[in-house]
């Protein structure tokens, strides 16, 4: 297993190693930390710590579409939203019930610390922008319910994409009337992006469906893997949908471990993002809609518009989890953090029916970088084109009571007695991720 | 004087009165907080809160040009990277003498908070990069030779311009090998950007000559200081220049004052600008640059390329002090800030002579926005066409020995004492700066 081998001292402290590193073997390495004394013993101090800090950036980047252009994610990204307002009522009340405001007050005005927030996948708003409205007014209302309105410290929030986010248009469309200081970090989640012990509540909300990167094995001809003329696990044989669940645990236990690091003691996490609930034979797996992108490729390959071998190297970077293997992934982290609540929201709820333009629309603001930079940019009309049609031919896929699409809303604690410097308990973690 | 109206609590608590004032008034908001007595007997504690800890963007935002194209920052600001060159060993031997590590060793490797470096004026990159490089490497150094490498805290980086900065150039440029957390804000420096008492290091380069906005009386007609036919102060009648010095002292004073909150007690201020140096008839004033220009837009509004309307209410907001003008502004405010350290450089001993060709990008670099904005995109090429031929007819303007034009290295450190509360001492500061 690559990770087990870079964790070996020597190898990992030998720069060349890390820079023949795949992008997918970087991830890793903000968490394999050599002990001091091994490492003491190789380089100097300086160059030491230069490795051992090093902040890895994410260049398989799938960032939202940016700007304010018909096809931006600021303009469709209304069913985000509705995940968003659907959960409005849970923050409330987990802040409510979480948030101590007196963990914050230091008795002397001076020393107060500022509280802070990341939402992590922010995309360019204006989402983001509702979801730290909320959060930062319970916040404030929970310390004037417990009579310190006049002691809240500053809130700072820290918003997270990819690098390739287009983070100007989320500057330019920050809220006048903020409440909070923002800020902008850019990177992968499923590494360190904050310094240690510095984070008071973490927000994601659809995102943790994105894998950092895709599984080796679905594009290797020599795979039983290899997922020939198609473009995701569902329409795909069990190996595919396999290298997805074991990628999907990887990811998840990265984004844990690096958040474990940054949240301090009693430190909250809320997490939504969508699951899948398929039962029934009847039942439309959400997934489902790439295998009808994938059809649409397929039949342009067959027109000659792209290559037989273009479709056989895309694949889409995204898992609808079960309900199941988010509580196991999440049980194997019980070292770190402990599950304060969990709720399942059915998604039929939460957005209205819409349009087939909007549906479209919707996928096409997620998935037009990745399509462009993979076929050219001269192909994405076409496609989502064929892709409505698709969507007509398949009603069903916008039929929210067989669409069996769910929303897990999480809250998560990270455990005060947590050690995060160079302890065994993250590796194991993420051991138990690569078992599974 | 409009400041010190804002600053009845009555008024400031009327949101109505904050929603109506202008870009320039709004700026000075953050730092005018009521007395919590007047506020808790007007609205409610959430109400109060919002308004207290409004963060004000700057809509009169003059970033440099953004991208990496042949006309961008990115291309065109070695000069800049000259200063930030010339000034390494002082850098370097400024956190030598002035950064503690033992300040940032708990005993306790959990508690450890991270060192906090903001660049303030960073625009796009590279300079900024090589500025940080120097600073943490200094930082780790002074670690190292106190014997405490192994309890170097997370550093992190927050690099700060307009909110029209091109961030996802800088983002995308981020060096790969940094031993920082980087983020951005966006915002004024002249206004609150940073929770309080967060920063234990800022550093500007090349940035405190830009005004936050240009004086109201240059453009009306009925003032003395109306600037008619010139787009400065260089060739300007004397009320001119004192408009712009009054709106530096402003500017100054706001700058200092945000800093002075959001710095730790003992946490240093690394800035560097140019200033001018005019002590004979025969030197060049550096500013002569701009009445070239002026003298540009002037021939092209003869030839009808543009309106003399136009070239009326341009001006530029950059501004070249002299050293005893900004020592009278530091000295005002020693209430918070002590001098640690003041050199004067010569900027002929920091860059070496350009082409015109390298010069004039250097000002299309730096120009090209607010022109854009206020002639439109097409007169660009045309008026640093005209602009070449200028340099051309007056050499001197590139003649290091007759440009007297310097640079000024400060360190100040934000004094321990000093409350941040709604004490009286930065109001003082600022009264000083109006009356000057």
């Amino acid at each position: 297993m690559t990770s087990l081998m870079i964790n070996h001292p020597i190898n990992f402290m030998a720069s060349s190693v890390i820079r023949t590193l795949s992008q997918s073997q970087r991830m890793q390495l903000p968490m394999l930390r050599p002990t001091r004394m091994h490492a003491l013993s190789i380089k100097s101090d300086l160059e030491i710590m230069r490795q051992q800090m090093v902040v890895v950036d994410d260049d398989e980047s799938y960032a939202m579409k940016g700007g304010e252009g018909p096809h931006s994610y600021a303009k469709n990204s209304i069913i985000q939203k509705g995940l968003i307002d659907g959960s409005k009522r849970l923050i409330q009340e987990a802040i409510s019930q979480s948030f101590d405001p007196k963990e914050h007050i230091h008795g002397n005005d001076e020393s107060s610390t500022p509280i802070c927030i990341a939402d992590l996948g922010c995309s360019t708003g204006p989402n983001t922008f509702f979801a730290m409205q909320t959060i930062t007014e319970a916040i404030q209302l929970q310390f004037q319910s417990h009579g310190l309105a006049s002691q809240i410290p500053d809130i700072q929030v820290l918003f997270n994409d990819q690098v390739s986010n287009d983070f100007n248009t989320l500057f330019k469309n920050l809220p006048q009337q903020r409440i909070y200081y923002a800020t902008a970090v850019p990177g992968s989640f499923c590494g360190r992006l904050f310094p240690k012990q510095t984070l008071h509540l973490v927000h994601s909300s659809a995102a943790l469906c994105w894998l950092s990167k895709l599984p080796n094995e679905i594009t290797d001809s020599d795979s039983s893997a290899c997922n020939k003329g198609r473009i995701h696990y569902t329409d795909a044989p069990k190996e595919v949908a396999d290298a997805y669940a074991t990628q999907y645990r990887k990811d998840m236990g990265n984004f844990l471990h690096a958040r474990a690091q940054e949240l301090v003691g009693n430190g909250l996490m809320l997490l939504q993002f969508p699951v899948s609930n398929v039962v029934l034979d009847s039942d439309v797996d959400p997934a489902k809609v790439f295998e009808l992108i994938g059809t649409c490729l397929v039949d342009m390959a067959k027109v000659g518009v792209i290559s037989e071998e273009k479709v056989d190297s895309f694949n889409v970077p995204l898992i609808y989890p079960s309900v199941k293997a988010v509580k196991e992934i999440l049980r194997g982290c019980d070292e770190c953090f402990s599950i304060e609540w969990m709720e399942i929201l059915e998604f039929k709820n939460m957005v209205s029916l819409p349009t087939v333009q909007i549906f479209v629309s919707w996928f096409r603001a997620a998935l037009q970088g990745m399509i462009e930079k993979h076929f050219g940019a001269e192909i994405v009309d076409e496609l989502f084109e064929r892709f409505a049609e698709k969507v007509k031919e398949f009603p069903d896929i916008m039929d929210k009571d067989k669409l069996k699409l769910d929303v897990l809303f999480v809250l998560l604690r990270r455990k005060n007695k947590f050690s995060t410097s160079n302890s065994l308990v993250p590796l194991n973690i993420c051991h138990k991720m690569y078992k599974t």
